[in-house]
């Protein structure tokens, strides 16, 4: 494929009023958006003018034990936002083209569900539904009745089982085992439903899922974790990563990384797509812009400041230093996220003050910082979508619905212009728009080729 | 309250191509309509315009097996439908006033997942929100990892747990634990925010609920239960009781049964309604309804009707039997769902052919069933709503969605000439509309009144 052919792809990356921690302050923001449908659906449907080919919701499960003086003063650890498969579900209605994206936990939801909830969106929304799986970092075991928080290995033990399981259970109907014929009253084809039979190491689930196939075939799969089981789990089974890098070195090292990985699953580099994260602050002038990202920042509260610091500094006493200390390492033996964990690592060994650390996290919480006009801002974007460290971008607005409103008027053209970006939507489904290819049944495709079949 | 004040309580329960086993036959019918959010759509906005306070779907978590032939020829055990609260969400963006009740399972689904579905969704749809607590009747075990489908009375206990444990979290926050003051940066007060800290015999979950208090303060309450438990379990906890009678005398000794048992749970009468169902066959002359209820009776295959039978005939040899047998005696000893049970054993107690019974059952799985004019409809409601045996009507529409339309075109306006039913929705809740009172905070309860707590 030529640079030409290429096109990019966007995602909205939507939380409440906006991804910087003090987005709740500033004046753009309602303080309620968190809880509003009304805001969201705006988001939707701005996002889906800008032609973008979808939006997508980080989710924890449940919540979880914060500060308390810090959940006093910001959004907190609870109060969020809703259950994401219920929230696209409602935008589906209101929207046409554009995809839904909702995390789930494969730790702490049940697959048998899980499944049936995005089979459900994938119909509801006729096919623009995908899932984001994650193994949740936050400790919530406190709410589901379980003995403690399963290891980073252990998560992903289970994550590797749950997807799987996951797959069949889309499949259980072939595309043509519902038959439905009124006259001779033969409603479907037995021999073409298909029970699961799974038996693993954490689960057992006879199937099959008590919904049809869906019309993707199956929703796209999203990931985002950067370890090494990750970057296994996503080589094997993602459709699109996101992702989080600061440098175009380490976008270029990841992307090559995962693309040099599907050979061996038996996939080509252009059925996994890529898609770092993009923290965004535009203005007019290179100095609006700069003044726009520091009036924001101005906007953190000293406690939230110490809170976030204390969130990596896990088991070290902060309490001699002062936010214009020069930040100490960071200690590694925690169950923080690791690829998280090392950006931050690479922040604080580049000689930053406590206060510029937690100046760079409050932003994007390691994502990619981009200060500047539309004109920069599309530059940022070319430099890595043609620099063979992206094929598309998922879009964090610093303050919602303006930060999002501004990118699709602002930026969206200069992308259409010099030819990276859709001036309309290829298809209906969202693996159409993002030239992936409608998968072939699990159960068809081992019955053609039964040595084939995986774990 | 006169009989002039008093207002009927209408709900629509959609089920794919209608409550007919042989609906999907019907060529009033799509057979793919259990697939299609457009014909659920049209379904919402149809009872939305015959101002209905709700719709209403019935749900198993998960499959179970069935029998292969039957399978073959009907609506099948796991093809069904989507989950519900997915589907209602979607459709909340397409109505203003309708009511969403979704069915949900105290037995197969988590219960923090659960609590924050119904309440994103009750915030999605600004207040109209309502969980059907179900034990499920059904074995699908195998489906979720463990090792058998629990016994009625085990369903029960933990059925009782799940609800106080719900409750609690919808309350974690108090209606005014949000402050959002941007000046101070004051985002919430903690003492208003309150961890549920429960544990029970089936659960251990702390809380909070990471959403904030709903529109209707909680999402109403539905229960469908007709046991012993059931009843307990209901006129403790439940807003509103669906219920399946045949005969006036059986609706009125339960609706006199319930309404005795709320006062030992400091509730008044009037909280609680109940709601029979009915499955009402319309025609523009008598002759003509009756010939409506023959042609869609005729539509059941021979395979079906046994399998129908088979469901209640648990561990009994019917191989010697003709359709035109008299119905032998039923099993009591299974874990068929007691109040379909004893309907059914009343039906094959009256002298009915096997025939004859699986006709009655083919209808609407035990629930009241009335042929005749809108006029004769309405007839029979008024005489179950007036004589002291029904609150309002949850209407099982036989083909789907002409027995819907009909049913709002011809029998709402002569219910709304007689002065049983509104012209007009009063309010913008489903708790406002069924003129429940929005409830107290249970925290907020507790602390004012310490003693009252219960277990």
């Amino acid at each position: 494929m030529t640079t030409e052919d290429r096109q990019l792809k966007l995602g909205a990356f939507i939380m409440a009023t906006g991804h910087h921690i003090a987005a709740w302050r500033h004046p753009d923001s309602d303080a309620d958006a968190g809880h509003s449908i009304d805001h969201y659906r705006g988001l939707a449907e701005t996002a889906e003018r800008g032609k973008f080919d979808l939006v997508f919701v980080a989710d924890s499960p449940a919540g979880w034990d914060g500060d308390k003086d810090a959940e006093t003063r910001s959004r907190v650890s609870h109060s969020a936002h809703f259950e994401p498969v219920t929230l696209w579900s409602a935008l589906s209605q209101v929207t046409e083209r554009i995809g839904f994206v909702a995390t789930a936990s494969t730790t702490y939801e049940d697959p048998y569900l899980l499944a049936r909830k995005f089979a459900s969106l994938d119909h509801i929304s006729k096919g623009r539904a995908a899932w984001n799986v994650v193994t949740t970092g936050a400790d919530v075991s406190k709410n589901f009745s379980i003995a403690g928080h399963p290891a980073h290995a252990s998560r992903y033990e289970r994550a590797e089982e749950v997807v799987d399981l996951v797959l069949d259970l889309w499949d259980s109907y072939e595309d043509d085992a519902l038959i439905r014929d009124k006259q001779s009253g033969i409603f479907l084809d037995p021999d073409k439903v298909h029970k699961v039979n799974h038996h693993g190491k954490f689960f057992d689930v006879a199937g099959p899922l008590n919904v049809a196939r869906s019309p993707q075939g199956r929703p796209v799969v999203v990931q985002a974790g950067a370890s090494e089981p990750g970057r296994e789990l996503a080589a094997r089974t993602a459709d699109v990563i996101f992702t989080a890098n600061q440098t175009l070195e380490d976008a270029q090292e990841f992307y090559s990384d995962i693309k040099g990985r599907l050979a061996k699953f038996g996939r080509r580099p252009e059925q996994l797509l890529i898609m770092p994260g993009i923290f965004a602050v535009l203005g007019g002038t290179e100095k609006q812009a700069q003044e726009n990202y520091e009036f924001i920042q101005s906007l953190v509260h000293p406690t939230i400041a110490w809170s976030i610091l204390k969130q990596y500094y896990v088991g070290v006493d902060l309490s001699g230093y002062s936010l214009d200390d020069k930040a100490p390492p960071l200690p590694t033996n925690t169950e923080l996220n690791k690829s998280r964990l090392k950006l931050v690592s690479d922040l604080a060994a580049r000689g930053l003050s406590l206060r510029q650390l937690y100046l760079s996290l409050a932003t994007a919480r390691g994502h990619r910082t981009v200060v500047g006009t539309p004109e920069q801002v599309a530059d940022a974007i070319g430099e890595w979508f043609n620099g063979g460290a992206a094929d598309g971008f998922n879009i964090l607005p610093p303050v919602l619905p303006t930060g999002l409103t501004d990118f699709v008027d602002q930026v969206v053209p200069v992308l259409q212009r010099r030819g990276w970006f859709r001036t309309e939507y290829e298809g209906a489904t969202l693996r159409e728009n993002l030239g992936l290819e409608r998968p072939v049944n699990r159960f068809v495709e081992r019955a053609a080729a039964p040595s084939q079949r995986s774990a």
